[in-house]
């Protein structure tokens, strides 16, 4: 009788075998296959008491209901575990030299407004100001114009307009622009603090319990898009930023760090930066 | 700087370090480290799209939301992917010869009544007459008296009373007996049926979808009780079920199959069974 052989030792084979067993295939049963095979090896090394486990359980029930239309315990839960960061990794190999993908998070809008090279996304002034001036290229460095930056980022508290619709003005630090014919932007901004990731739901009171650190550093997050290229989907940190080396989600890269110069006394920040695109795979081969 | 360490290949490693690194350890520190290597290890070999990350945090939410009080469509997930019986496996190993432990599952209650021998559960009498008997033993085939036999089961349409409190009487075939002087027991009912665990939630469906058997056999539960023994939970299985081999929360053990035989002409069925209980660790140690 194939029931009588799950044990410690084969359970995650047994429930492979009936994962599977009606010929079922594609990502959805491969990908469960190798989730079974993960969380029984982790219940076989750790050994989980019955009480543990269902403290486990109790514990994804609150981060269930802790999630709704204006909260993602799941999006933070995976990001918080390194998940989201390699899911990007994974689909977003680029050649040595091209910018790199990172995590988008949860902040973005698709409705930014579109505006004219050298605006400021900073609706209430406040903050330090910061100049951002980059330049668009493909890997051999020229230049690509008519691509469009979206950019959208955090106020001088750490709070995207998003997450204080009462006290940012709707839209504040998000816009888009498009470099020109070499493929170079600018626009005016403030400089953006870091901040902390929710820590008063079941996935940041669970991971702060343990020291888990839920800091992210400063940065500006940015989606560009030209036709023939990979879109890239990014952030640039803050080189300056403490805490620099413990993302809470994993997201920095060396290729991803900017370097915010004094503009000179009173006049704020610089920030130069050259994002380099792909190009698209289909156009790459026919290249 | 070690964040820039975090790719493909190493960055289960870089989350450990994180959820360790200020020196958390004890049980969920631990659990969360075997569980990421798992999870990582599942996405770096089935390599999701974002797009597909995102219908599995999708999935996640829509689980969350379907579970409430009356609900818990986490505990079934557990136990579809067979994580509930391995954690029992863990947790009662027990000598040869012994009565085996397996899942509780989610209809038992606390507040059963206590019966006289020879009385009957089925407070509505619908079904196949069952006359159930049983004694339990040490592992040396003592009997053991007083133990106290707590045992629920579903009707002959595979629904326990707590599922219909509009169709059954409360307390349907629930109860509570107490062994004689010669560690024997025995009681009547009406013979259950298997069911379908519930396949309208998110947890069923996604299971059904691939094929994966959504059925239980039938199957009697029993906790047993006594002092100076460890508790047996178990079920056990009605071995002319189709459905043995496929037990959708592979809870099935082949001590734990029971005969179902014919009591005579239109008398109903009979079925007797020997639980063999093991002395509780203390007393193991001091005997």
């Amino acid at each position: 009788m194939a029931a009588t052989s799950f044990n410690e030792m084969n359970s995650a084979d047994v429930v492979a075998e009936r994962l599977t067993g009606r010929g079922a295939d594609g990502p959805l049963p491969r990908f469960l296959v190798a989730l079974v095979e993960g969380i029984h090896r982790a219940v076989r090394e750790t050994r989980p008491t019955p009480g543990e486990w269902r403290r486990a359980i109790h514990f994804l029930t609150e981060v269930g209901h802790a999630s709704d239309d204006k909260r993602q315990e799941w999006v933070l839960l995976s990001d918080l575990l390194g998940v989201t960061a390699l899911v990007e990794e994974i689909n977003s190999r680029r050649p040595k030299g091209a910018t790199p993908n990172t995590v988008r998070g949860p902040f973005y809008r698709a409705d930014a407004p579109a505006l004219p090279l050298g605006a400021s996304i900073s609706l209430d002034g406040i903050g330090e100001a910061l100049n951002v001036s980059g330049r668009i290229t493909d890997l051999d460095g020229k230049p690509v114009p008519g691509a469009t930056v979206e950019t959208w980022q955090a106020n001088a508290e750490g709070f995207y307009e998003n997450q204080q619709p009462d006290r940012q003005p709707e839209f504040n630090l998000r816009g888009i622009f498009r470099t020109d014919g070499d493929g170079a932007f600018h626009y005016r901004t403030i400089r953006p603090a870091g901040y902390a990731v929710p820590g008063d739901g079941p996935v940041g009171r669970m991971l702060g319990a343990i020291g888990c650190p839920l800091r992210r550093p400063a940065h500006l997050h940015f989606i560009i898009k030209a036709d023939g290229f990979e879109t890239i989907s990014t952030h640039l940190y803050d080189g300056d930023d403490p805490h620099l080396t413990e993302d809470a989600i994993f997201g920095v890269k060396p290729e991803l760090i900017g370097e915010f110069r004094r503009a000179g006394k009173q006049k704020g920040w610089l920030l130069d930066f050259t994002f380099v695109m792909v190009r698209a795979k289909k156009e790459r081969r026919a290249a």
